[in-house]
């Protein structure tokens, strides 16, 4: 069976997984991107965004894992773009001609929006029927490989109450953000079937990974 | 300057510090026992509640340092016992007749109680002045030394809103309890000034230390 997964998914302690005021300048809100140091320094983060070197250890683990046996993305249209309401013609995500997916990339909004083919593998499609539209097309452009679920925490929300997601791989990171979108706060992931799965840590990060019971 | 401390405070991954429905059989809400695992196996804990043996590092080192250097303690009724509106007269706390504290206690209530004298030196006060009230009650009776807020969350989260906590150690434990009282939810504890000092893990518990910037 193929899986919806969520891979690296970084919240701060106080439970945010971006910080507020999201724009061109902060694609991941004001002080969003603390979230990320942990993976910033991976081998496995570096070779996708073209960088040699970096650091193995529990934290390059996780990284590696959110790599491996994808075939698609799903993505909330806030981690697409900045832009909100009518789409503007130019926009092309945030990642530059070569977006670091390589496989097909489904947009969730509500507003419809041609294809984009990107370099390297990457294309952007848009999807205004809702998440399990998304899941479905998604699936199929897979082409029998699992199907990340990128984020925002918005996303990755209704998925989880929706019971879709079957792996969701959390880095709490050891930072407060003071306000922005919570990831887990106010969901009964308990009383939704999930349980931690693994529980590991980094001076850096602690890494749990939730699955659903069977 | 003496401070007010909060030590070994387990949370959920989703932010729980007590479970749903507490009870005389659940003094910790429905789950809640599982919260204080990492710290019944250490030798501090069992210690303090007449048992030998348990395990050396991370946990004990954090369990060790919430017995140092304490004059008192301040608690919210609910951590005092399960009963709601007005007291019963038989009512002397979770403890038994030598209760762990060893000091003099404050219990934050509604509803005023004659002053209890237990065995080994504890002594539970009845506070209905508020949380500032209970603090210069808890100082001065702490004769120079450090005041513990023990909780429960809503407790907890009275002090860090009103500015009066210096440090809290919170371990953030690998279950979901899908609902009870939150502990960090919704408090902006950045704005407050509070940062993460300290972060490690043991394989039970992630250990955070937050303080107050000068």
């Amino acid at each position: 069976m193929t899986k919806l997964r969520v891979h690296s998914f970084s919240i701060s302690l106080d439970g945010y997984g971006a910080g507020p005021d999201q724009s061109l300048n902060n694609p991941l809100g004001v002080g969003g991107e603390r979230l990320h140091e942990w993976a910033f320094q991976t081998p496995t983060f570096r070779g996708t965004h073209g960088m040699e070197g970096g650091e193995g250890g529990v934290d390059e683990t996780f990284a590696a894992r959110g790599e491996r046996g994808l075939g698609a993305t799903i993505m909330g249209r806030n981690m697409f773009g900045p832009i909100r309401g009518e789409w503007k013609d130019d926009w092309r995500g945030w990642w530059g001609d070569d977006p670091p997916f390589h496989h097909p990339v489904f947009v969730l909004t509500h507003h419809a929006h041609d294809t984009i083919p990107m370099d390297g593998g990457t294309t952007f499609h848009f999807v205004t029927e809702g998440i399990h539209e998304a899941r479905d097309r998604a699936l199929d452009a897979a082409g029998g490989q699992d199907v990340r679920i990128g984020g925002g925490p918005s996303t990755i929300r209704q998925f989880l109450e929706a019971d879709l997601i079957d792996e969701l791989h959390v880095a709490v990171v050891p930072i407060l953000l003071g306000s922005g979108e919570t990831l887990l706060g106010g969901l009964d992931l308990d009383e939704l079937g999930y349980q931690i799965a693994e529980f590991t840590a980094s001076p850096s990060a602690a890494h749990y990974v939730l699955t659903r019971e069977a």
